[in-house]
């Protein structure tokens, strides 16, 4: 999320290459010189792909333009470091896709990749598995790569770009227990970053176990508030009149 | 649902070839003869191919055991129609699938088929587009195709095999709004079918339109449920504390 007060960033630390190979590696990547920049990049998808990804912008890729090595640390503003994002990814599809393609498997893989240099503009990127990339805006202050469906419902309804920064970090917990319960491929630990608008620097990076009490109690008040507003809702009222008179028609007919 | 109390079947209506080519299809069918059988029928994926399928099952398809045409009003029981369904599934496929290969047209396709004959056992099956079939159980009372994951974290939540009847189509309410909000491509009305288990007849079939006033006040109030849950939850522990150290620390190292 991009919003006023700032920059969360929350993924989960799953990766899977099939139900029975499941393992944890971190999917949030920060880039950051305090008070010149603070990057976070995210990844889904193919673990190779993004991980060959995240080496090539943190160990450099040259620039074709100026010939110099651009690294996630060098580029001169947000726009330039989703760019390299973008370049980085299509450097991997030159090198693998065609071997990944003989063996059937997609070169499936997605970023986000948000942040501030010191002086400009805090930014969101979308980039994509063809290496282009859209940005986010007050009107749609969330992005979500991966398996994202289970948890935008609660994003659609509430988050805003005035959201307060630690509500939407609360907001991020609720929205990644809803992934969490209806896909097991998406598991804890969840890493989370908190970045303020014009600080340029982490203000919080924080790892969240299953194990952790806010996150244990969040994920146990989401559910009772979930069941009580269900609960309390009233049944349909074009039910029971409905069948009612149905299930009486019915009776009738059969005397 | 399949639930002890009975069936719920619920349905959107939109249909899309594109964003510029909407239009509203019922995806519920219903096969009832009152006292001998009760069967719905929903369909998710090629319309075309949905709608091949629902005329086959409804005009009849032979069966090559017996050299009889069978239908879903004369299958001896739930299995033998989730099978028909299979069936005139792969009856489809044989005719169209490679037409629609040559086009890039994938051969998508799904069904929920649920129902109850006279003296015997309420039944509900998912069937593939291979025509193969899997069945609802106490443990997994609910089924979904098409546009599922954004009403899925509901469901997980909430519905059990116990799950009163009523309540069940409050549920299915509510899961449909979150889907309805999360996807333009999903949209009103709403078609509803109740069956009692044991009456073999339908005891409720209802559609919701857009402006039906229930759905409207069951569409606010869990908006106004889910972010008055949010809003009452705690922010995060770990933030505020961490967050006042790193910003704090940054502030004396400025100074």
């Amino acid at each position: 999320m991009c919003l006023n007060e700032g920059i969360v960033l929350v993924a989960d630390t799953r990766t899977n290459a099939g139900v029975d190979n499941i393992a944890t590696f971190g999917k949030l990547h920060m880039f950051e010189k305090p008070g010149e920049r603070v990057i976070g990049l995210m990844t889904a998808g193919n673990l190779a792909v993004a991980q060959s990804v995240v080496s090539l912008v943190r160990e450099g890729l040259e620039n074709k333009e100026t010939g110099q090595l651009e690294t996630l640390f060098t580029t001169p503003s947000m726009f330039e470091a989703a760019r390299l994002v973008g370049r980085a990814v299509r450097d991997v599809h030159a090198r693998d896709a065609e071997a990944l393609a003989e063996r059937g498997i997609a070169f499936d893989v997605s970023f986000i990749i948000a942040g501030q240099l010191h002086g400009r503009r805090m930014r969101m990127f979308q980039v994509y598995a063809a290496g282009n990339f859209i940005e986010s805006s007050a009107d749609t202050p969330f992005m979500q790569i991966g398996e994202h469906k289970y948890g935008k419902p609660i994003l659609d309804r509430v988050c805003k770009y005035d959201t307060p920064l630690w509500d939407a970090v609360k907001l991020a917990m609720i929205s990644m227990d809803s992934t969490l319960r209806s896909n097991l491929s998406v598991g804890p630990p969840i890493d989370v970053a908190v970045i303020r608008r014009d600080e340029v620097m982490i203000a919080l990076q924080h790892r969240v176990t299953e194990d952790d009490p806010y996150f244990r109690s969040i994920r146990d008040m989401w559910s009772s508030a979930l069941r009580e507003a269900y609960r309390n809702m009233p049944p349909p009222p074009w039910a029971d009149g409905h069948v009612e008179s149905e299930f009486e028609r019915a009776l009738k007919a059969k005397r």
